[in-house]
């Protein structure tokens, strides 16, 4: 996939900007997504009880304005967060300055999210400074995005976007989405920042089920390392500018737009695996016929946050004992010789005991890009997939490093 | 303090044994503790759902036993688990063969412990052969414990062992215990196994409620890394032999009793932590004024697992908004603007924003080998302490390639 989308993928009446105003020592770290029409909008956040000034300033938004917003601001650099009455006072008057240049009378219609580092002071004044030059600058070009995807990163080494279209009534209804996310990540949901944007014409209860929907199996199933930060956000704008007719029912066009926002949830919850910090491999753990899908979702993010499951795969060493330790300590009662684990499509573990394979053709299959895991228990019907990465030196160097 | 014990600190009727049996490509990995005479035994043993065989055959003895035991055998280099029913027959054999060398008729009186690799068929042939010589070449020389803290080491880095003593009557009791752990360590308990030899007279309900309140604040309160093994077994032999009146109600010779043990688990414990796999340093994670105790604890857990928190600690990062982002995220319901956190003695955390401090001053102290982390919630009485290590690239280098 090329850097920058075409300009086909772009949905109809959105624009975008980005900036380098300074929270970074160098690059840009300010970013804005419009929707030139008001547009309904949807969002999930962190469920951390530590929640970031942006977070909480663009809940009551979204909460006030009954879900019509007409853009995002976000930064990246600073978190916002655990930095007090300040803190709020700089989210709130970065919306209100947005809006002011917009034109746009309600500065609830603006969602705020930040991204870095935690407990330091923002400097808004220098956000604010950049929102002129920012606004009157936006542009529906692909590299106008692709300036955005960028604008959003940490430690991300690369952009991140996806792009899906689908047809309802005779129109193409496009979805275009980025995000950020490399550390701190575990469902639900991720140091991660997502932002998606639609010309379908949607009403919003079923734009919020949909998101629901969407972000359960792909940004709620992925972890880097167990930590959940304090500003997750997944925000979509849907503002109909695709001529394309409502939707307003469970109708084949929900489903169609609904396939369509999973695909691109999907393949960017996958970049941030793909992307997390020191990682070599993505690592797709299935948990098959447990007890119950709750007990297959415990079972299957215990070994994807496993350390030791995680270096081992780091070492792309067959170690299957790991797996089933790491299972056993999930809190799920099973009986654990029924347990069969196959490794990168070998089988390995028959019956919670060793099954005969090859050493140096597991080792040589681990070492791919992909490696799947699949813990069958054989005691019910439950179904899990999760996605991690494996767990390196040069993640314990980015993150001991990553402030002093 | 020297690697070896005074001749005074060895309980009265015990005696030891080592042997290098093949197990390991080289050096001690099998070991004997016998009480001379019958001895009350108690035991825990790990909670993970995934129990090695000999776990569950030392179970079955205990309670088949009633808490009689003579002697505990000993292996490393392989875990003997997820063996299937091979490994149940290696762990009965094995038991068998000491109990007849040593001329005692019941088998059941012997516990066995096995620490390493797991799911590897573990070659028994190769203990049963060294049995007799391990025997017949007991002594109760502090020479012959060395050599035993020696056989039980994995990737530790050091043997662990630790004596006391209190008075009962007008007689002095010993207590000397040695263990074993670096990696896969997380309450309840850790890939620990740990050895605990009394004179002591002390009746059996007493014994096993003085081991429960020892290890509660102790071995379950260390984690290296959130993983809990299938082998962890803590057992203690208590033989009466020191002549001192028994114990048998909680008068104020238990509470000495109990207070020695937790000398010796506290020690114990705290040198696993001291010897994480790749550590520098030990941190003390302790949460003040919490909702209730079970929330502390929680609280103190997910910050003591927190990958982020951990790499930070290898920097010697102050860095607090991890610290308070992890207590977010440990599912306890708290107000985070009421909350001061003290790293290594200075406040940098003050009603959940920065407290100012001098970065390099952190920085410099954070360096020391043992860091406190004092979390005071300002919202109960509740209260946990918990240790942990730093989270290094050494860490992943040892995991990564523990097998291959």
């Amino acid at each position: 996939m090329s850097s920058i989308p075409k300009a086909s993928d772009i949905p109809r009446g959105f624009s975008f900007s980005a900036a380098a105003c300074g929270l970074k020592k160098s690059g840009l770290d300010l970013g804005l997504l419009i929707s030139e029409t008001p547009a309904a909008a949807a969002a999930m956040f962190t469920k951390n009880r530590v929640q970031a000034a942006p977070v909480r300033v663009s809940k009551a938004h979204l909460r006030r304005s009954r879900g019509r917003m007409h853009a995002i601001i976000v930064n990246s650099g600073n978190a916002n967060c655990c930095t007090g009455p300040d803190g709020a006072v700089a989210a709130a008057k970065t919306t209100r300055t947005v809006a002011s240049e917009l034109g746009e009378l309600q500065p609830l219609r603006i969602l705020v999210c930040s991204t870095g580092v935690i407990g330091v002071p923002l400097r808004f004044e220098k956000i604010l400074k950049a929102i002129p030059a920012l606004v009157s600058g936006r542009s529906g070009r692909p590299q106008a995005f692709a300036q955005l995807t960028r604008a959003i990163m940490t430690t991300d080494t690369r952009p991140k976007w996806k792009a899906a279209s689908c047809r309802i009534g005779s129109k193409t209804v496009r979805i275009l989405g980025c995000c950020k996310g490399a550390g701190m990540i575990q469902p639900n949901m991720a140091t991660m920042l997502a932002f998606l944007a639609t010309d379908a014409a949607i009403s919003l209860p079923l734009l919020s089920r949909a998101l629901r929907s969407a972000v359960a199996d792909t940004f709620n199933a992925i972890t880097v390392d167990g930590d959940t930060s304090t500003n997750d956000t997944v925000a979509i704008l849907a503002n109909g500018e695709s001529g394309a007719p409502k939707i307003t029912a469970t109708t084949a066009g929900f489903k169609a737009f609904v396939a369509a926002l999973e695909k691109v949830c999907r393949m960017l919850a996958l970049k941030i695996v793909e992307d997390g910090e020191g990682a070599q491999r993505v690592v797709e753990v299935e948990v098959r016929q447990a007890p119950s899908d709750r007990a297959a979702i415990q079972i299957a993010r215990t070994i994807a946050n496993s350390p030791l499951v995680k270096t081992a795969l780091a070492g792309a060493d067959p170690n299957w004992g790991r797996i089933l330790a790491a299972a056993g300590r999930a809190g799920v009662p099973f009986d654990f010789e029924s347990v069969d684990i196959c490794l990168a499509g070998m089988l390995v573990c028959k019956k919670g005991g060793e099954h005969p394979f090859s050493e140096t053709a597991a080792h040589k299959k681990m070492r791919a890009k992909y490696v799947p895991i699949v813990v069958d228990m054989h005691s019910g019907k439950g179904h899990a997939r999760m996605w991690t990465c494996d767990f390196t030196g040069e993640y314990v160097h980015i993150n001991a490093s990553y402030r002093t």
